[in-house]
């Protein structure tokens, strides 16, 4: 099989991917993209703003913009300077794809890295190889979703389901509306907090019968009336055609045996806050990741993991932010600090 | 005079400010901002971008966008969701900005703030004074110019006189063309090494008989028959009128009192890279900084200061990336930490 050596390998194409394609494509980089796969659990071309609707909160895009346009147009853009994507059929770049209105639908996703030596050698899910002096991982994180089929369909359709609570918690649909949050941990009372600002009430689903939250976090959202905690309770479905009605709620706190008492409860929104998965098993635990799986990075603000010339940019290795414009933002420092390397090495 | 508290203060109105405004806006902070005030030596209203022609790299935008379009863009986008904005006669929001199509002419700069306790005190330069639980500081940095008139007019109208080698060395009109750089450091070669990917040759222009760069920089550059290397020499003029056609340079290795050898080398773009000046100053001092002025965060990677509530996002704390991207990235992560500081000690 033929192989490539590259200069610039890019695995992932959401906000960092894409950002640090266009900035190593303007270094004269020529970086190739792994995209991802859309089918089924593999990554997704465009990342998780595939599935989002209207985002308001990136700069530039004063009236909003859909999530897919926007990549799209970080995918042009990253093109237009001489990106490459390595499609089914191979390695393509812009004259390719133009011909081609099936932008997202035949990239390549990464199935393993070998990050022993330099130049790393990266094999693509359909066994197409290439070595890279450098590697730009953003490959992103998956919100943990409960996995009830109507909450993935009122999430995609932009519905009222979100796992996302600064992207999505100020618009209008839930303003002075009752909106529920599920999940005990510091990150579920954040979204809580942040969603108190405009809705009539918050209602927190908790399983257990306490929080997994710290005390100070607590304090936030206890004998506090805009928020009303259900312990020892599951959301098992959410209602509503094209926008969320309410939740159906089971109640755990019975005998063992007994199925659970099962309530309706109406609201506007439901913001899932049950965690994130970072997309690093292809790594084969290469990297050093935290407890949940995040990329540890050992100069916090640079993009450098610890092994040398390779980068890691965006959710990967965010469990903080996780913004499209934070990621962008750690897309263009991966792609310059490969560019300094290239050019200290070379 | 009437004072006004408020919850979040940015200071600074290009890609760092306003993402940031618009981060906190849509948290429902009703962000204030200072933006600056146009005249002569005070804080540019939208920051570097304003003197800057196309912008190719920040991502979303795969045609370009002029930078003054750009940063109009972000400023409309922060004031659909409640920003406002400090002008000569008071505070204004989107709907008093809606009648006036002057928006950049009577912004506020600001001329004091005092961060010895929260709320903090700010006074802008009308003596028009806020406290502000929280403050984000997003000033920037601006280039040092080496002051020749014909340099900063070719530097404003996108002439091909640059002080960012990332941001402009791609452009067409470099390639394969010999073009200048000024400066004597590491990034005087950073940026010399980023232009001979495109130019024809790169001319460095050093003042002394010595680079001030490290070893490993210089070796870059030293042998290389892609780079010209002109000691002892001062850019004293830029040629051309509508583009850059060549310099004309004065060796200075000469003996005391010797105005100095002229002479005229003809090239296609300049490179000013004497550093830059971090806008601090009306800080007096107050937070800590690094020797060239940078502010310093406790924690990389976050952008809270040293001071409980205060936040610096952008050039203004970032030595080594100086890009929008990076700015806006820094500007959002700015208004997530004082959003979540805010709901702490509420």
């Amino acid at each position: 099989m033929k192989t490539h050596k590259e200069k610039l390998v890019i695995v992932g194409s959401g906000p960092a991917g894409w950002t640090a394609a266009i900035y190593a494509a303007r270094a004269d980089l020529q970086p190739l993209v792994f995209a991802g796969r859309a089918a089924g659990k593999d990554l997704l071309p465009g990342g998780q703003l595939m599935l989002t609707t209207e985002v308001e909160n990136f700069p530039g895009f004063p009236e909003g913009i859909e999530g897919p346009e926007m990549m799209g147009r970080f995918f042009r853009q990253a093109l237009r300077f001489g990106t490459r994507v390595v499609t089914e059929e191979g390695v393509k770049d812009q004259s390719d794809l133009d011909a081609n209105h099936g932008l997202y639908q035949t990239f390549q996703n990464v199935q393993s890295i070998d990050l022993s030596f330099r130049p790393y050698k990266i094999v693509g899910d359909n066994g197409f190889t290439v070595y890279a002096e450098t590697v730009v991982i953003a490959t992103g994180a998956k919100a943990n979703w409960l996995g009830l089929e109507n909450e993935l369909r009122l999430a995609q359709s932009g519905g009222g389901v979100s796992a996302c609570a600064v992207c999505d918690g100020a618009l209008p649909i839930f303003r002075d509306q009752e909106v529920g949050v599920v999940g005990g941990g510091d990150s579920a009372i954040e979204e809580a907090s942040y969603l108190a600002k405009f809705a009539s009430k918050v209602h927190i689903f908790v399983r257990k019968d306490r929080f997994r939250a710290s005390k100070a976090m607590q304090s936030r959202v206890l004998g506090n009336s805009k928020y009303e905690i259900h312990w020892n309770t599951e959301v098992v479905d959410v209602l509503g055609d094209s926008a969320v009605t309410g939740v159906t709620l089971r109640r755990n706190d019975l005998d063992d045996g007994d199925p659970g008492q099962i309530e309706h409860l109406p609201l506007r929104g439901l913001f899932i806050a049950i965690g994130h998965t970072p997309n690093t098993g292809f790594l084969g635990g290469q990297l050093a990741s935290d407890e949940q799986g995040y990329l540890q990075l050992p100069n916090p603000g640079f993009t450098a993991t610890e092994t040398e010339g390779v980068y890691a940019a965006g959710d990967v290795a965010d469990p903080y932010y996780r913004q499209a414009i934070t990621a962008a933002g750690m897309g263009a420092k991966a792609a310059i600090e490969a560019e300094r390397f290239l050019a200290e090495v070379a």
